[in-house]
């Protein structure tokens, strides 16, 4: 489980759309939501849409791994869709923000990887927040106070990264996967591996 | 601080030198040692070659990080060649065994970064241990017992690489240098930044 933080506004989403087409093994968790879809979302690819009622019974069951409330929406993630592609040895990637991140370590796995994407300063980020033409200057304002609300929680992750340049941050995420899949308690089999080198 | 360990035959040596061509970064620690120079190696690059009771002097005087005797040798890590380094904002390489971790551990730093080098099969261990056409059969047959009982170590280290291609092995150890350096704990500064980027 790899999970990736950041404001709104430090390309995140990027980011993982760049990492998502280059490492095949890696498969992106699609959350839950009680908001309409955007013009060209896709059910089941983007987010599942669902009714109030069906996601609050989903929580009520335990069938989301971590919920929140964002502007006036609910947003889940559901636990049979990460659950499968763990169990078939694909990594799972996240795109949740920080109370997102402390619930998966609680109801899911204690040993997920988490990542926190920081703008490059202050001015790109007023500059990224403002480029999308159709919010209002009072979206964007609620954003920058969302985006150092959120800030304030990069000490609670295990890796930081300031998104410089798209290329170069990638490379650094996947840099974190390929060290990650090579710690010695993820790699299952060495005992036995071991064993046969030493002729036993 | 980054340690390298495997048994003999690995190819450890190999993906050392490449890993210092490529970063400029990192700097290879030099050993000290009481056995005598082989043709063509070169005192204070190769190893600092010491009189026996040079080597007790500073072993008393607690000048090493770690000491070790290999085969009738003693061999050493010099403290103050590590720490300039270090200070200096530089990454330091050691090419120590699995007891030469442990005691760097104690007497250097709790957060060196350890990576274990395994052969990719007992058949090419058995062949890279025979090609050195200068060594008796015993000395072969002493050093396939030494390694296995080094790589009756792997499991203390952080990171375990199966050496099967010398360029996968090297861009492995790169990636966990890239991913370490990227570590919240070991970035300073995160916390001003921040505060700078959110205005403060």
């Amino acid at each position: 489980m790899l999970v990736l933080s950041s404001p709104s506004g430090a390309g995140k989403s990027t980011i993982a759309r760049e990492i998502l087409g280059r490492d095949a093994a890696l498969t992106m968790s699609v959350s839950a939501t009680t908001r309409s879809p955007r013009p060209g979302e896709v059910d089941g690819k983007d987010y599942f849409f669902l009714a109030l009622p069906t996601f609050e019974h989903m929580v009520a069951e335990g069938q989301l791994l971590e919920h929140a409330t964002v502007f006036d929406n609910r947003y889940g993630t559901p636990r049979e869709r990460v659950e499968a592609p763990l169990a078939g040895g694909r990594d799972v990637l996240f795109d949740v923000d920080w109370q997102g991140t402390q619930q998966l370590k609680q109801n899911a796995r204690a040993d997920l990887v988490s990542i926190f994407i920081l703008p490059p300063s202050h001015g790109e980020l007023e500059r990224r927040l403002h480029t999308r033409a159709q919010d209002s200057d009072e979206v964007v304002r609620r954003r920058m106070a969302k985006a150092a609300g959120e800030m304030s929680h990069w000490a609670e992750y295990d890796y930081v990264i300031v998104n410089r340049l798209v290329d170069e941050s990638v490379t650094a995420v996947q840099s974190i996967l390929a060290a990650e899949r090579l710690r010695r308690d993820r790699q299952t089999g060495l005992h036995d591996f071991v064993g046969a080198i030493c002729g036993r």
